[in-house]
Formats: C-alpha cells, sequence, structure tokens
C-alpha cells in the first residue's frame, strides 16, 4: 500500500504521522513544493514581530527527523504538478533540478491549502503574502532594509491582517490598515469591532474601511479614499481562496464554495483521492451546507482522520463551527458560529444577547473589561454564534460556548453549567452562565429588549428612553433625549414618566433589566437596551453605513 | 405573599434579588446572623494575604443597598433560632437586643451553609475558620500582632486550607499544613497533588500528611507524628458539614449524606420550606445519589431557581459534577467528576489517561507545562471525571471538559471539538483534543497503556521496561531497571530486546505510543506506560501508602 501526499505542513503532515503509527509497512511519500515541511505557519507573524526570536522553534520537523521517527519519504522542493486518476500517477517537478517524473500511488491526499485571492505583485513595491516561512524571510529582509521611518501597508484587517499590523507596529513600521469592508475583522459585527478598531488606532495604526487600492504605480499607492501613500512595502492578507489546480486539472469535483469538494471522511469525487485542509470545503453546523473554514486545527484533525479511513477505520467528520480566535495588542476577539450580519443575510430569526462582564471576580485584583454576544434561536433556544472581545479568559469563554454548541446545549442552559470557580478564574454566576440567564429571561418573557440600531426607530415611534445610571454616570455620557433616573429611585419616580412605550438603558444591560422588571410591573410597556449604553457607544461608533443590516 | 430568608450571602442573597425581580410585591425578609451581607466570602483568603486590599470590594451589598434597589427588609444581626413549619413562623433572636420575635411566613428558604467539622477552640492557641468576615478579621489581627518569627498552623488541606496557606506565607509567617489523609487536596488524586505538594515545601511550607492533632495544651501542639509546634494561631480548615439544627428542630427531612433533603426545585420535605447552598444536598451527576458540593456557583444558582419556583416558575436542578478549582503559589489545580480514587473506592470500572501538554504552542513564548488526567468508562467511553494541574489554561480545559460532559460528549469526542487556536492560546490540536485522541487510540485499541502504580506487578511478571527517550533523558533519570532504546532507533534494534512482554515508556507517553505503535507492528506484546516517566515520579515521589487503591 502506498500512500503519496501533496503537503507537507498541517493536514498533509498529520495524515503522514498517523497512518505511520497505524501502518508500520505502509510507503508514505510526502511532496512539499517550499524548503520546510512541518512548520507553524500560525507563529510566522510573530516571528516577523521578533515575538518568537528562535527561527528553529518554528521548524517543527525536518524530513531527517520525520524519516527517522516515522520512517517517511519526505521530499521538499518537489511540486505536484499533475494527477493521472485512473493510471493512478501523480506528475512531480524537482525544483532544483527541474526534472519531471512520475511516482505511482494507491491512495492520493491533497493537503495544498490556499493561496493569496489577490495577485500579489504590485509595480515597484515590494508585495508579500504571510503564509510561508519564505514569506517572513521576505518581510524580515524589507523591514531589515526600511528607510529611516519605515512605513507599510497592509492589504485586509482579518485575522492574519491583523496579526500581520501588531508585529509591524512591533517593528517600528508604521502601519496603515485598508480593508475592503466597512469594518475589520468581518467575521465578528460591527458593534463587537469597534473597539479593536479604536485600539488599533490608539497604537497609531491608520485604519482605513471601506478602503481598495485605486492604483499602484512609481512607489505609490493610490487609495480608492483618495489618499496616496508611498509604503516601503505591502503585505496582502486580503484572503485567500483554496488552491484547487490540481484538484481541477485530475478531474475532481470543485464545490459550490470553490474548495475541493469531499464527503464526510474527506474523500474527493475520486475513490482513491482525499483532500484536507484549507483547500477542502467543509459541511457548516448551523447550515449543514458547505463552507469555507480556513483554520489549522481542522486541517491537522482531518488529517489524522483520512489517515484512518486509509488504514480501514470509520471516520467521519463532525460539522465545522468556525471558531477562531485572534489577538491584536492587548485585545482578543474571539467568534463561533455565524454573526448576526450572517443571520441577517441569510434570513434566519435570531435573538441578540450583548453582556459586558468582568473576566473574573471584581473584588479580585486585575479583572479586566469583556463584552460578548450570544446570538439564538428564538424558537429553539438554539445557540447559533457568540463572539466575545476583551483580555483574558476571552478565550475560555468562547471554547465553552463552543463546546456547548456541539452538545447540543441551549442558550438558556448555559446559566446551569458549572464551571470552575475561583475568583481568579470567573465569578460564582461565570460570564458565560449571565449570558444563560439573560437567554432564559427572554426565553420566557421575563424581558423584551432592543437593539442598539434599533433605538432611533422605537424612539421616532414615540418610545421615552430612561436612563437608569447614577446622575454622575449620566452626566460622564448619555444618549441623547434620555431622561436619567437611576433604578433606585425609579419606584419613587415612576409617576414622572410620560404615558406611552419605554426603553430603558444602563451602563451594560444589568441595571436595565432591573428597572425593566420594575415598570413592568407598574403596568408600563417597557423594553430594556441590550447590552447598555457600552453596546451603543460602540454601534454610534460606526456610522450608519456600518450598522447591522443596513448597507451591507 | 411573604417570603422568609434564613442566610444572607450566596444563595440567601440571590433568591432575595431574584424574588424581587419577579415580583415587586412580594414581601421579602432576609435574616442573617452576622452583620455583613452578600459578602464575597470566596475571597476572604486573599484578603487576609493582602491580595485584596479594599475591604470594601469584599462587601458587595449592604442592607441600605438591597433596600434602595430592590426593596429587601434585610436584617444582619439577626438569628433564626427556630421554625414552626405548622404555624409558618420562625422565631427570631435579635442579637444586638437580645430579644427574641416571631414572624411569619408564605415560604420560606434555608440557606444556612455550613459550619467546621471539629470544634474551633483549642487551649492555649487562638483557632479560627476562615469562613466569615469575621474570621478574617480575627486572623488578620493574629497575624499582625504575631512574634518576631510569626508562625501558623493550617488544619485541612483543602481548597480552603490551601488558600490560607498562600496567603499566610504571603503575609511572612511561617505555616505548618497537617492533613489528616495521605495526601492534600483530596478531590485530586495522589499522583496529580504530588507537583502541588513540592511547591508548597519550596515556598517553605512544612506539609504534614497522614497526621492529625493529638494534644493541644499550654500553648503546644503535639502532633500524631510525634511533632510539638508553638504557632502563634490555628487555622482550622479541616472541612464543614452542612448546618441542619435548624432544619432538623423544623422536622425536615435530613438526607444520607448529612444534608437537608431536597426534591430538584430545592424543596425540603415541608412544601413551604425551600434549602439552597452548602447545607444542602446534591444529586451526583455521576451515581444520580446524593451528595455533598460546598460551592459558590450551586448557592448562587439554586438560589435564583428556588425564587423562580416560589413566583410560579417551572425550575429543576441539573446534578452537580463538584467542578472546582484553586491557585496556589503559581500552581492552578482543578477537577470535575470523580476521581480515580473514588472510582476505585465505588468498584467502578474505569480507563484512567495521563498527559502532560503545553498550556499553548511551544513556539509562542511563555507556554507553560499542565498535567492533565481524564477517567473514562471503558464501555460507554463516557468521561467520568478530569483533573488538570498547572498554571495558564487550566481553568480553561476543566471548563472545556465539564461542558462537555454536560453535553454528552464522550471521551474520545473531545478530539473533534473545535476551539479557538491561536499560538496564545492553545495548539491546533488543543490539550483536550489530546486526551481525544489518546481516549480513542484506547477505545479501539490501537494502544494499550498500564498506569505507574500497575508498573510494579508487570515487571515482576516478567515484562521488560523499555525507555525510548533520548540517552540524554535517561542520564538525567530513569526508572530502575528500564533499558534505553530511543524510539528513532527502535526499528533497528528491536532484535536486542529479550521475549516476553514489553512496557515502553517516554517522558510524557506520546513516544511512547509511537514506539508502542511500531513494536506491536513487529509482533510484540506492548504496553505504554500511561503518563511516561512524568507520571512516574510522580506517583513514585508518594510512597506506597498514597498509591491509588492501596492502604486508602
Amino acid at each position: 500500500m502506498k500512500t503519496v501526499i501533496v503537503g507537507g505542513v498541517a493536514g498533509g503532515m498529520s495524515a503522514a504521522t498517523r497512518l505511520r503509527r497505524l501502518d508500520e509497512s505502509a510507503e508514505i511519500v510526502v511532496f512539499e513544493r517550499g524548503p520546510y515541511v512541518s512548520y507553524a505557519n500560525c507563529g510566522l507573524p510573530y516571528y516577523v514581530g521578533g515575538v518568537i526570536t528562535d527561527r528553529s522553534s518554528l521548524l517543527l520537523q525536518t524530513p531527517q527527523s520525520l524519516a527517522a521517527r516515522f520512517r517517511l519519504d519526505v521530499r521538499t522542493g518537489h511540486e505536484v504538478i499533475g494527477v493521472d486518476p485512473v493510471a493512478r500517477t501523480v506528475s512531480v517537478l524537482d525544483l532544483a533540478a527541474g526534472d519531471t517524473f512520475v511516482e505511482s500511488y494507491d491512495e492520493l491526499i491533497l493537503a495544498v491549502g490556499a493561496t493569496a485571492r489577490e495577485a500579489a505583485g504590485h509595480p515597484g513595491i515590494p508585495t508579500h503574502t504571510l503564509r510561508t516561512v519564505e514569506d517572513v524571510d521576505a518581510i524580515g529582509a524589507l523591514v531589515d532594509a526600511a528607510a529611516d521611518h519605515p512605513s507599510a501597508l497592509v492589504v485586509g484587517g482579518g485575522f492574519i491582517g491583523l496579526e500581520a499590523v501588531e508585529n509591524l507596529v512591533r517593528r517600528g513600521i508604521h502601519v496603515t490598515l485598508i480593508q475592503r469592508s466597512a469594518q475589520i475583522l468581518t467575521p465578528l459585527d460591527a458593534e463587537m469591532v469597534a473597539p479593536l478598531q479604536a485600539q488599533l488606532r490608539s497604537h497609531g495604526v491608520d485604519v482605513r474601511t471601506s478602503v481598495t487600492i485605486d492604483e499602484v504605480s512609481a512607489g505609490a499607492v493610490l487609495l480608492s479614499d483618495g489618499a496616496t501613500l508611498r509604503p516601503d512595502f505591502i503585505v496582502d492578507a486580503s484572503g485567500v481562496v483554496p488552491s484547487v489546480d490540481l484538484a481541477r486539472s485530475a478531474g475532481l469535483r470543485i464545490g459550490p464554495t470553490g474548495g475541493i469538494a469531499v464527503d464526510d471522511s474527506n474523500r474527493t469525487s475520486d475513490p482513491h483521492i482525499f483532500a484536507v485542509g484549507d483547500g477542502v470545503e467543509k459541511i457548516d453546523a448551523l447550515s449543514g451546507s458547505e463552507t469555507l473554514v480556513t483554520m489549522a486545527g481542522l486541517a491537522n484533525r482531518h488529517g489524522r482522520s483520512v489517515a484512518d479511513v486509509i488504514a480501514g477505520r470509520q471516520e467521519h467528520n463532525t460539522p465545522a463551527l468556525g471558531t477562531a480566535i485572534v489577538k491584536v495588542f492587548d485585545t482578543v476577539a474571539a467568534k463561533v458560529g455565524w454573526s448576526e450580519r450572517q443571520l441577517v443575510a441569510a434570513g434566519r430569526a435570531h435573538r441578540v444577547i450583548h453582556t459586558h462582564p468582568a473576566s473574573h471576580a471584581t473584588y479580585y485584583p486585575g479583572a479586566q473589561p469583556m463584552s460578548t454576544k450570544l446570538l439564538v434561536d428564538p424558537g429553539s433556544d438554539a445557540i447559533l454564534g457568540a463572539q466575545i472581545v476583551g483580555g483574558e479568559g476571552v478565550d475560555k469563554r468562547i471554547d465553552v460556548i463552543a463546546v456547548a454548541m456541539t452538545g447540543g446545549i441551549t442558550a438558556s442552559g448555559l446559566a446551569r453549567l458549572e464551571l470552575a470557580y475561583a475568583p481568579q478564574f470567573g465569578s460564582a454566576k461565570d460570564p458565560v452562565n449571565q449570558l444563560g440567564y439573560v437567554a432564559d429571561n427572554l426565553r420566557t418573557g421575563a424581558t423584551r429588549s432592543i437593539q442598539w440600531h434599533e433605538l432611533d426607530a422605537a424612539l421616532a415611534a414615540g418610545s421615552t428612553l430612561v436612563d437608569v445610571r447614577t446622575p454622575g454616570e449620566f452626566a460622564a455620557g448619555a444618549i441623547p433625549g434620555a431622561v436619567n433616573i437611576p433604578v433606585d429611585d425609579l419606584r419613587d419616580r415612576v409617576a414622572e414618566l410620560p404615558d406611552g412605550p419605554l426603553v430603558v438603558h444602563c451602563q451594560v444591560g444589568q441595571r436595565g433589566h432591573t428597572a425593566a422588571r420594575i415598570l413592568t410591573q407598574y403596568g408600563r410597556d417597557v423594553v430594556n437596551l441590550d447590552g447598555g449604553y457600552r453596546t451603543w457607544v460602540a454601534g454610534a461608533s460606526l456610522g450608519s453605513r456600518e450598522a447591522v443590516g443596513t448597507g451591507r
């Protein structure tokens, strides 16, 4: 049995090593186009920034180490340029020698990943993606060679783009970040990203949203907003598309998303060809439809499971939630499942919850603010997605919610999760439990809420806005048109409120909930402004073009 | 409708505030024996240690603030000394005035918690528990008044005892910690706790296990190991028992564990009396039997749900997993579900997995070592429990496993959890995923393992022990009797191995797995020493009395 693997990083190498562990007698050949295999591509931006200083720590394995441990025949500098599925052979170009040869296979695994969406070349300005060791070597050389006041243009504010920005700033580079859409980090919703955009700007990053490159000539970049930049170099993080040339030439089915179509064992339309990693379609856990999720975790896991399948075991992929996280300076942003934008676009009913808890018990030093967003199916109470932005503990809460989604735990059920509590780590009612309580209050009708982007319409329709914070908080900044009656005075002053519907709000939503409960029991028609002043401020900072469901 | 609540912390106050939000017209009276309500009792040790310096931050609410926000009638310094369930009245002693009066109720909630197991008094040496604000004030005064070389004896190495030790050390006190059983932190198994005991000793703590107090007289403490101590004071953290005097006098049913028996709505044997918190039995998620779990999270949650029930809503408790965590100096120890010791004692079949992953990708700076233990039902592959000891990220992984247990995710299913990955937070194969892979290998028979405490028997029965680490690792410390053949040389040197069964091991178990797979395919009878050298060392450090299932 001979298995040929095309691509020697994440998915490909997971398949190779697992296959060896399962089958000592298997013949396993890995072709990698680049000079390195099994490197830590998620660490590359931090090598640029000098956070990771030991280059060798990124190179997890070598062909020699893989031969010794796993008896793998790993050939770097070898590009597979053709597949003959009938003869079961691949054509391989030895890049150093310039020779082409043919290698046979019994089973073939394509783990060729994805490639930059846009053409990398810009006349007169060095441009690189940030996907390979060669990329970071080239960017590192550009940083070293840059002028007294070095500057760079990063195209694309997704996960990789933001990591590139942070690490270039760390190296003293002035960075302009342009983003085609109206916000950076589009897997999250706009109001959740607003604090992150503000933080980037506070680090001197020139963040320009809804902006593209109009023209590059003679070392100058003309942006669509009229600005002209002269960056020393450009980092292209504008996104990736699946690498499907090889699959297409082999006649393999390409799916509706543009990725290689595979079944739940990662088998392509040819029974002896498997495919894993960023080049392959996944199944979305919420819709059951094909989707692209370019995450290292899935690539590794699917690589391993393909080895199981080839070794004769049953392995079936589970649908993908798209859990993801990024740290930018001191801010951590994470998501799982669908965003509100996706739900709106799909016309899928949803309920939205924003909270702003502390990362751990506030009486213990070092608690950090956190903003969370939970998206809930109003019919089934299923969790549709979550987003969390903050510092400490963001990763924990997004993982907890991801596992809850996998386990079929409802939004209200989050209240009953028994999470580990000591004051350094959380609260007796953890932020995730709190989300569950809010979800339960909405589900049972104990409270009703409106969203930050629904407030204007509610006020235009005659609602009175009641700010139930303290006079001090009110004086420090308030929503225009609000009446200030602190929650503790509400019972005594309810008669002051005009007839008609009420919108109450506080700083983060909790006192607003208490106020809404009080006023409801005084017979008033009242809704709580979800997420309070803090979410409203984040939303209001965006401008109307960036509002949820408008203009996108 | 008038609800009387006995006890104004965690569960009692959660009930009171929730009930007000649900019912503006309810009459709600809270009697608290002590001078404070709604204080952060989990923060008390850190106030002793000076980590928390702002006393007011511990006092989350006052009777005044609770009256203003929630219209609660909170009376501190009032001890409820009797209940008449027929008349539906309580007898209340006003501690300041010395008067007793009778208060009627429609519904009564007992939230009186637990009390120290042992008598607090020791002749000639001040002794305090660490459960109330008064306790920490008293301990603080003792610390301040202590001599030039102050010393303290902490009785009991559970969660509270360990927090007390850390904080006393922080104040410059020399601490002796005695523990009745053979290890501290008995919710975890002995080999998991060994590093924690070592760390305590490295901080100068005199840790004495299997030791009790024989006698206290004239300022001297005679221990059962023959030592005599003269501590300035004693902190009694020897554990708590439910406070059931009031419940018992009211004729309420006390359960088999000694806690107040309640149904899944926290209703006692009297339909108008509810009970929540540390004084109440919970249902264990694994056995379905009554258990005691003294965790603030459950107290708060059950308090809230009792309010729902009183307000006419359906609320049913879910069984308790007993998730818990403690930080002691730089070490974090956490657990969920059952320990191996509990499983052995119950005669319940189980499979054990130890791993020693890094808290995040090792190529990114700051990764910390972590030791994990997973207990698995060999029939159903259900997760029975987990223990994690380390630093960064322990809290996240125990929460992830707790949620997986709640969601019915199997041990092998942990491999498929889609956890958020960036190099600061984890690995593409997260430590939890890795546990899933090991579980899957054991479930499918791809590998077999033995435990550290089973090694001696295996060697005595004729197995050969093969250490597959590098010669350098072997030279730095090895298990007596082991033959060293590095995994990378194993294929070439397999002929060197004597006939008969083999036990292989590496440092943490991973290379051992690869070695076991190789040797299995060479036709050898081979098992991998679970958790490798690191788990074996932790176990071996304990001595035979402390081994799992022996002598306990």
